[in-house]
């Protein structure tokens, strides 16, 4: 069974000790109560989920995986495939968005594609994976979490990949491609009704085997796809938090989510993107954007974005002094 | 007459040429058209008002405005006014939020507090400023600014400073105090009803001399206030691009907008934060905030928190590689 690959059992629970902890010392710091918002989450966040407190952002790591997808024969795509394998050299040699936003926040970056010549097959004529190519690939994700990391960000690059994404997200919740799909990388009018076709034609030849979630992402997605769901899971098991970047981060969250409604209780979803679903994805999702600045860039960017408001989350509950420390009055 | 010592006339302009060039460079770089969203907005923000292409972030400033508020003696705040100096003395010592976002950002903090015995007259009874305290205050921020400086991040600290906040807004847009008015600090609902009718007699004792927007701030505002007006208008003059904080600075520029609609031009809004009508304050305005993260702290701390989005725009803008200089294939 495909399930047993994706084994979402027995997942480490957040910390309810570190939580407490981290509330604790938020109610004492000079400031009036809650007045730092979603970052006083944060810090709770990241001392529940590493379950210590204080937390710690010492070595925080972006992870981008690539994939390739057959389905992009179908035309879904305003960018030629050619550009995935370029966009990978690009990541190497410090040119792409995610190289200078990794240095904004001084994160380490890393790219994974040991499979260049493997492309997934195109899911409206058969299945985009074998069931041993989804356990490579959830494994190859799962491999990239190291203990010790304090916070991972993740994110993909794969022309082709956001009708993938849509396609999964069909699948997992229910609509028609329509519903699900976007201009990705910028498809027209038509060129998205095109697309959404494509998703409807995938839907409709795997009709039978669209029960289980890890089916669905074996029979529908890609990749970087899987690959993103093995790290994110491997990273629960490591209690290690995770930033979630657009709507194709959040499709490969959400096969975890359809098959555990608590899998993904250790992300923060780094923002919501421009691209058509993101938001009604993270709605399914019960995450709450970070970020709403209309990126639809993938690459990890808008999840390496949030990793600096996590510092800045981080820094304000270690590094502030409390009202008595401080000589502040408190309430009247 | 008041309108002089707040002089908007002949203000400098966009450098459309600037702009332009920022527009050029971004529609090159290895990513789909518009796919950075804000960052793109915000990298051709800084080219157009520091009239330079590429800009430039290496002097980053934050000034936080203090200001003592007499209208404090009506039970507007859930904090005694004596926290006013307790807090100065935290960010002197370096233990509020923006001190450690200030370090996060790699941002130069200052505290101005030119006049620490000198609180603003009760505008429930009288005039909040004179003619010529109002000038020693404009003139203060203004003084503020100094050449070679790339960006500033405005807020303040002011016990009781979001019922003149208010105060301000319901007389330049109309409205009564409850429009205008939140929770602040933290007041329970009975005592926003209670700041709500304050604010009505501040409106009603001054009835006859709300037409004008710089008397508006002289008789119903305060020194941080009038110093935060002064600061974005000199900052402007020297074509420094300004990042607005929360409600109390919006209340502050909102002043200078409604003297000339185009004021605030070279602003950005850091956030909006949880204070009740800051999202409606900022829709007046025109501008769209970076952050939308719940803070109702003040201090410029959301302000600050943005510097970080406005940093990693300009290293984007700056450091991507073209498709050209990548080798990446353009569209289909």
């Amino acid at each position: 069974m495909t399930r047993t690959i994706l084994d979402t059992a027995g997942l480490p629970e957040a910390d309810a000790d570190a939580r407490a902890a981290a509330r604790t010392r938020e109610a004492v710091l000079t400031k009036p109560a809650g007045a730092l918002g979603r970052l006083e989450e944060v810090a709770a966040h990241l001392s529940a989920w590493q379950g210590r407190h204080p937390p710690r952002l010492e070595r925080v790591e972006i992870h981008v995986f690539v994939g390739r997808h057959g389905v992009t024969a179908q035309g879904v795509s305003a960018f030629p495939a050619s550009v995935t394998d370029q966009m990978v050299r690009n990541f190497r040699s410090g040119g792409a968005a995610v190289n200078q936003l990794a240095r904004s926040c001084g994160a380490r970056l890393s790219v994974h594609d040991p499979f260049p010549h493997w492309t997934t097959r195109d899911w409206t004529v058969a299945e985009a994976m074998e069931p041993a190519e989804m356990a490579t690939a959830l494994a190859a994700g799962a491999r990239t979490v190291r203990d010790g990391v304090d916070l991972i960000a993740i994110g993909e690059m794969g022309i082709g990949n956001t009708a993938t994404a849509a396609a999964l997200c069909a699948a997992l919740f229910g609509g028609a491609g329509l519903e699900w799909c976007g201009p990705g990388t910028g498809l027209d009018a038509e060129g998205v009704q095109r697309k959404a076709a494509v998703i409807d034609r995938g839907l409709a030849r795997h009709a039978g085997r669209l029960e289980e979630p890890a089916e669905i992402l074996r029979v529908l997605g890609g990749y970087e796809l899987a690959a993103m769901a093995g790290c994110i899971l491997e990273a629960r098991r490591r209690r290690v938090p995770v930033i979630l970047d657009g709507f194709v981060a959040g499709a490969a969250a959400a096969v975890l989510f359809c098959q555990e409604r608590s899998a993904l209780d250790h992300c923060l979803a780094g923002h919501v993107s421009a691209e058509h679903a993101h938001r009604a994805l993270l709605a399914r999702l019960g995450l709450q954007p970070l970020l709403d600045l209309d990126m639809r860039l993938g690459e990890a960017s808008g999840a390496a974005l949030a990793i600096g408001i996590v510092q800045a989350a981080l820094a304000c509950h270690s590094g502030m002094a409390s009202f008595a420390d401080a000589g502040v009055d408190g309430r009247l």
